[in-house]
């Protein structure tokens, strides 16, 4: 696949552009015009309203202030596809997309298709620079809605109980229970100094990870791997999700009240555990690292460990100069897989998004986008924390050391683990 | 179409079964898979499920209880369509029925056919009076489940803006100002005695409408037609949504809580009231009842008037000896039509549900049926007012003089109006 | 004490009312300017805000309209003490009432004196049968809050673990397990007729006791007893609270909702039940009626021992001949007593109120009161539930056969219990 | 006063815990019994609640474990004045310590006494310097419950709509409509560095100041003085709070949810705006700071005019070379003062606590204290933001550069402001 630097020419851009697209088209493979509708809490979003909404980005910043004589697709589309661009008009409200059965899903795919036929135009009488990184904008934004695509079917599937064929003779299939799983992680060290941290001038990045900025960092330690589902196991033993001795008071609440006693899609039957996939319930891994946990629970676990989460930077500094490669979304197993044994620092990239103790804020000299885009990021700066790294179900493509996720403290429902610090 | 008496026979049972499960797939025409599985409230159910549940009725009730070798469809139909039964087992939870979208609208399609197939057989072969009263039942639990089906699509569908085609030139059409909306609407009067109410021992009733008992009413006077659109404009321009004098405490709440101005549905467009139809929007018929009120409103309305609602009993002595014909679904035109002028008592069957003063309670000496179809009726006998008469989107082979029907006095998406007395 | 036909004359009813304010400055013995200021759910309300509120309503009803030159006490107690007259003016909202610090108590009292001084000029002027007829109306609304006084400041009390002296070796002293408490109660018959009910002309009664009308009535039979905590335990035994095959719909929500596993105020404590009472907690009584039930309770009582609760009119019919006299608040006992064996019908008048399965609805002919007193009844008459016969808080001198209380299905502090028909 | 330096000998600290405690009382004046139990919202604890968890600080802390032969005062307040502190036990929910009429005020005062006097002894015999520092802080402990005791009781006598006197042509008298107010503030320069920040070694801190480490710093520029009234009042005149281009996602859902219209506690009156202060509604002083805001509020106000708010870095930055002076609780106005004109660098300390743009968090090695004084701060390190500088209801003896007071930012009900940066 072709990376944003590639797409430098015309030609490269429509290129990556068709590949994008077409992405997001191969993820409703299996999935029927019930499915995608399916919306399950109000963080999540039903996919046709996903394939829809990253039209609309085109729709909105590319074809209409840009391309001479476009003519809007349909006028109400600008209305229900819009998620949350004050500047751009009214909306639709968040948690009643799951209701909008009209247009239906065929209105839909016609409509990606019009927006494709309009923006291969654009992009065959070469785009200026501003214009160009509007579009690759645009195809980072369609990613990071690749990746919720599967997140929100998960959940919504995992609402119905006979969604997912049923398991069959999972109880007899044994855990691997070997060696990587319960030995005893590493840590590499990094000393203290002056670091540079945010995306670099060239290239793509999102207004939050700018500008490039230098921190002090004090010495610290990082764990080769991400806790797996054997510590996590293990924490269960331990009463861990039972002793608010480890818990944030906000975090013990959050268990209380939603009585959390293993992570987001967890089992057990008949003494074993189980976990929901994309492709129906598997047993645990013991070696792969665990997922779908909370803040309130990564931070929990760490405390217990007699560890601490690490601070976006401290990620950042072991990252930036390792290749990005891992289990991405283009794998299509869109689930942690296994570590490896005395591999040194692996799997900072893909696999599960690790939370990080920092919360998602400006960096010093941070300017938003111009115009309506300048809501991408900035007016969520507050409450929620930042996730680095990517998970299976993040596009290789979109990933950078420099790249800032953030979801609030009490959200299970994407990719999410840890790595400890200390 | 074969009444229940009619049906006495195998043959005419059989064929009324076909009528009446046809009828129902009829009312899906015009409807997307997506349109039939949208839940806009827990009130509410998607159409998929009204299909299947109607169908799960005769599978529990009739074929695995009586057809020998019965093999069911599919066992998890048995948690996901049970309504209410707590003696039939566990249910998937009411207010998520929208989060089903498996099994898909083909498999309950040939969850039907399956089931028809199973009760032709069973039909054919000389039910037993007591499998054959079943059976009747589950065809009149069947239309009650058509009406639910249009007034639950007309509340989900009103939930998106863009679900109908624009109106057009809406405004330009004149409104019917005809002498009959407006001219004082006469009333009949009734001598106070002991009357008998509820249903006759021969023919098909519910529980709730027996045993056939006395009451004594006082002599009242009982309006020819319903409170019409002109009427109800009237009590808006009075202020009647604005003075808690007219109003019951709870409903003045409810009214301030959900900000009530006018019937569910209408909506002020440039001045002129419109109200949503299954069609999309109209002008307000003035001569036509008003409709979706609640009892709140109902009885507010009363009070402005100077009157008040009707006892069950009292509606029930009006029309005890009037035919049964009048505005119903089969009509499929699924809106209340205009009154006649100087027609003397009308409409008391048809066109809208009228809200009683009558609290929905047990007669005296009632007695549940056997079994989990005992949790049919008797168990909501609290906090809901009896409505009588069918509606536009009742089937008229459901209706009798005793029938009982009953909403939360809050409630506003069915087809409900009343009729004043004094 | 005075009973209302006694206050005929001037000097009578000075003297009666006098006695009335007397004894609702007597409930406040024992209790501080802290407790009183005690709210404890938007239900109840404090003390001190009953002690002005009924201050209020001689002031608001009596003295602003008819006593020349008569000066407002304070015109900010206008809006705080006004409870829910809408036609009086505004007032401040009802949950809140706990959070009036100010006035104080002391000023309240100085309040209270202020308003009897002016009632002392106006009683001792020889007031017109109008006038007269609104002060013995504000002194059943008086009587009517002494009992809520009671049922509150216990509700609030109850919040609080260390209100009341710990019992001392409470597990210790037996429950009287005596014959009266286990023996099957006995049932009186009553023959069908048509009957009258309601007020009678002369004498005090509230507008929604009006007027007195003719209701036909089936046979039935009536329990001797109200249903005593003995019987209540074998409910609770026989798994009662946990079938949901007792309860109404909205009763088994609400049961599950609230958790509910006993009475309102029962504590199991190593093994036995306790209820807390007025002066602590105290080991059950077998014999005594069973005591802060809702109605859903009570009708899955009902349910549970083939019975079902009586109508308002059976209640009415067997009680109307019968003196008036039982264990009342004079008693200051504020507690049900157990029944007396072999005594026919009994404790038809206080102890409990005893729940009916008639809804809080009009009478035929009902016409409210004038005025802003017409709020008084009329605008409540929606999903409440009418109970009968006064309990051991309520004030004899208030009761009547005709008299009708009402309160919500769901509620359960109030002395409410039960007796059975069938 | 003494300051805790001061306080190095055993004398000086029995000294300086009487002043401490003697000051608390000192708070009640004016207050009746019935004000101190007032609990106007969860956030929120009554007066009373504060004198006695306060005592129970020392008795839990200090005099069980410490005192031999010290027989607890009454056991069941170790349940019903535990804050937080799971380690100590269970306790009496948090939203309903507004229900504890018992015990009354009486008893605290009694308490308190009782405390006191075994807290003499315990000074008088000379502590370990183990045991001095938990007095020490208990006392800082007890100085900020000082200041909520001020601003609880500010919110809820502000319930009540009659609880000051009414204020005496208020509208005749002139706002301070001064050249101060309306100057352009003057910025202060600060450079890039590596600066130290957190509590020094010697001297009272709490553990969330330490350890003492280096944060770089990049250059900046901070007002002379914090946001006054003047400012804010051109913010809503410029429809601050109607434009979400200015606001945070979760600033403006929150806005919109509360209908913010300005600070909490002003009212426009006959339009004129005022505000709510401790001895009643007064006109606003333009060159007042302004206070009561949220930190949604500060963070749209700082972008509406084209800065920020500092870091918590910053701030101490400014102020750690800065006498410790200004307006505090000590002066007993409890309101903000006016900043004067060209003074440089002023109010940094006391007047308005400043909300900082920094996440409450943990300092890089921090390490909480042992045992129960271990949930102190830590555990509440999240979506929490920090504040600094004081406040005129904070104990000026309890301030240091390093001070971090933290709250969520939708909160208002403290002596919150903001200080521009940029």
């Amino acid at each position: 696949m072709l990376s944003e630097q590639q797409a430098a020419t015309a030609t490269d851009l429509a290129q990556w552009y068709n590949t994008v697209r077409q992405r997001t088209l191969a993820l409703t493979q299996g999935l029927s015009a019930e499915d995608m509708q399916l919306q399950s809490m109000p963080d999540a979003s039903p996919t046709k309203w996903h394939l829809a909404h990253t039209s609309w980005f085109f729709e909105t910043f590319v074809l209409k202030p840009h391309s001479v004589g476009y003519r809007v697709y349909d006028a109400s589309f600008e209305y229900l596809f819009n998620s949350y661009y004050d500047a751009v008009g009214d909306r639709h409200p968040r948690p009643i997309r799951g209701l909008l059965s009209r247009p239906g899903i065929e209105s839909i795919f016609a409509y990606r298709q019009y927006i494709d036929n309009a923006m291969d135009a654009v992009l065959a009488a070469s785009p200026t620079p501003e214009l160009a990184a509007v579009v690759i904008t645009g195809l980072h934004h369609e990613m990071q809605h690749q990746e919720l695509m599967l997140t929100d079917i998960k959940h919504a599937l995992a609402q119905n109980p006979y969604a997912f064929d049923p398991p069959q003779s999972l109880t007899a299939q044994a855990q691997n229970n070997d060696q990587t799983a319960t030995a005893e992680p590493s840590f590499s060290r990094f000393d203290e100094g002056l670091y540079c941290f945010g995306a670099a001038a060239n290239g793509f990045s999102y207004d939050c990870e700018r500008p490039r900025h230098r921190v002090f960092c004090h010495g610290f330690e990082l764990s080769d791997r991400p806790v797996n589902n054997a510590q996590w196991l293990a924490f269960i033993a331990a009463g861990g999700y039972k002793d608010p001795a480890y818990w944030l008071s906000d975090g013990w609440n959050c268990r209380l009240n939603n009585q959390w006693q293993a992570p987001l899609y967890w089992k057990k039957i008949a003494g074993q555990w189980f976990e929901l996939t994309l492709t129906g319930y598997q047993p645990i891994q013991l070696s792969a690292p665990v997922c779908h946990i909370s803040y309130f629970e990564a931070d929990a676990f760490a405390r217990w460990a007699g560890c601490r989460l690490p601070s976006e930077f401290e990620w950042e500094l072991a990252a930036q100069h390792l290749a990005i490669q891992g289990n991405f979304a283009e794998s299509q197993r869109w689930q942690p897989q296994p570590s490896t044994a005395n591999a040194g620092l692996q799997q900072l990239y893909g696999d599960v998004w690790e939370w990080t103790c920092s919360s998602y804020a400006a960096y010093p000299g941070f300017t938003p986008e111009q115009g309506a885009l300048g809501e991408y990021n900035g007016k969520f700066m507050v409450n929620q924390y930042v996730l680095r790294g990517g998970s299976c179900a993040t596009a290789q493509a979109q990933m950078r050391p420099s790249y800032r996720n953030f979801f609030y403290p009490h959200q299970r429902w994407q990719f999410s683990g840890l790595r400890l610090a200390r």
